[in-house]
């Protein structure tokens, strides 16, 4: 059981905050289309990029806020180190529809475009893996500020199962030239992957009545 | 008497947001006209649609949050799959400013584009509907993560009632293409029925005080 | 002692929400100019309407909060009128940015314009208070709701105060069409009266500490 | 132990919101270029001022979101004064992504528009500043408003080391007419400061497990 101090009580909030505004802002970058009787059905399908990494960057963040939540059911306070580490993920996770707006741009033009959106897409959530990575690997070393209960090895295996994240996003970045398209393709694959359970629910074994 | 976890305050907390940011920003959409000297009254009187999208969005979205708190005071506990469905509705919900702008944009115009934005925008309606509804049956299924003293009975009769919604927008889909005006009416309609009460308050029997 | 039910918490929380956005979204007003070197100074002193419009609004969604606040203190439980009361309160609040946006883009250009943003913005403010008038209204009789040693004599008192700001804005609708100048001043001058504290002060009687 | 009253509670509940959308409304600011094929690259790196911008802001809000909690940690109840000078508080970070806009836009161009932009940027900081030293002033003089065991001195320390910020924006409003750039060093310097730790660790002495 975990009885929370207020530190990680506001953190928490303001970390909700955050994520649940990055998440909204999203839609933000899906325009009206200006087009002539008619052809507003054309115009709209057109915008498919849009469509789809407004979906991707919807699942990423709402999969953020589940392993956040998780990381944090294991905490009982919060230092000044991990405070910050949790603001660099909120800047990287709030900095996120902007890489995504312009994946959503650049991705049909093809070309060099493509892959260099491509590519700071990809590193921004291997960026964001990393700091997650970091995190992970500062409260294994800190076994007090964590909920009693919570061993050192949990937190080991929740560490090695971080860089899975990061090193696929990694990856992509390498792989965006080579093909844009193939990294939509895998971050859907991941989004996917992440959404439908086994793994991700490794990566959160203490959600409630998760049988 | 429900004790919230942790994991059911902090996903009612993330809904909440998600829901309050949705609900504020489609006054991004009202765009101050540029007009001369003389006729606001007459440019802002042209924009109609836009605040009649603003007004329906808005209700609609804060019966939605009626809804969802209504839900979930009856969860006591959440599973993976829940946490994904819920997911999925803030998607649909997050996304509904884009399909109301869409409509505000060329209801006014006629013919084919506008009754593809009311399709739509009557099908994004309903596929939040069919979520509400999956959440229900999913419920009803897992009585062991409801609240002491709900009765799988009652998530049934809640669950029946939630098809009203997916069904009645999931017409408009069709009306849309016959006149999108009278899918316009129709909204207002809904919007007037939840908001005025019997079948709404039916909807939510365990608000308090709803004597 | 106010023991909250999770509604009047989820409904302050939601409401805290919407305020908290549409009190921060003020700020997309605020347009940078796009001007030549060394006339930055004086194109930026040429958008002061915004800055005036962006403060007005600010303060005084600061101290419909207060007031949204103080209400809350003395709720026990929420009924399903009160819920909707509530969301219109909400829709108004909401809103807000639209006619901040129109009055600081026409209260410069002078003439009917400036006379109609003037009075739109009144309007709002208007309805807004008369929102909260019937909130009042309805508090008064249903004492079921009230936290236990809250009398209907103090909510009738409260209810009374809360016809000011209705009357006042209401006359500024009138105001607008003499001069609209005259409107901005009293805006201010309501807002610093609010913020200054004797009769706002009478308004939120039970607020901590407020000796 | 601090046992939080209600309306300590929605304060902060209400200042994290604002805090968390101020935070997350700065990447509206980063704008997709639009740029020919083969360019995407050195057209985004021309934008690297609005990304220094994005970062520096971020980090100083998030800072202000630790300082804050800091301060309210040590509070037990809250006075209309205190809310007020809150109210005031949020209004300077809620205009924030104003001045980091305009600093985005003019620092590059040089001269006296990027001067100007950078003195306003200061001084938009130091009265932050500033507020925030007058909310350690109005609790030094009403120990009734502390948690209990925090004492006068305490607060007067905060107080001192709280004279630190405005005085250093206050200097970069002078430094931003020698060299613009170098305000943004010393920006950048700041930042980093904070985040790194000694200093603004005094600053926030009460957060848990500070060893």
């Amino acid at each position: 059981m975990k009885i929370p101090s207020s530190t990680t009580v506001r953190l928490e909030a303001f970390s909700d905050g955050v994520l649940a505004i990055a998440i909204t802002l999203l839609v933000l970058d899906l325009k009206v289309p200006h087009t002539e009787q008619g052809h507003l059905l054309h115009a709209l399908w057109r915008q498919w990029p849009s469509y789809a990494a407004f979906f991707i960057s919807f699942i990423v963040i709402g999969i953020m806020w589940v392993s956040h939540h998780s990381m944090f059911e294991r905490i009982a306070t919060v230092d000044r180190r991990l405070l910050f580490l949790n603001l660099l993920l909120l800047l990287g996770i709030a900095f996120l529809p902007f890489p995504t707006s312009l994946l959503a741009q650049y991705i049909r033009e093809g070309g060099q475009n493509a892959s260099i959106s491509a590519a700071i897409y990809s590193a921004t959530m291997c960026l964001i893996g990393v700091v997650f990575f970091f995190m992970w690997v500062h409260l294994e070393h800190r076994p007090h500020l964590l909920v009693e209960g919570i061993t050192v090895e949990q937190i080991r295996r929740a560490e090695t199962r971080g860089l899975v994240g990061p090193i696929v996003y990694g990856l992509t970045i390498g792989i965006a030239f080579i093909s844009p398209w193939a990294c939509f393709v895998v971050y859907g694959l991941i989004a996917i992957y992440f959404a439908r359970g086994p793994s991700s629910r490794a990566a959160t074994p203490t959600l409630d009545a998760d049988g």
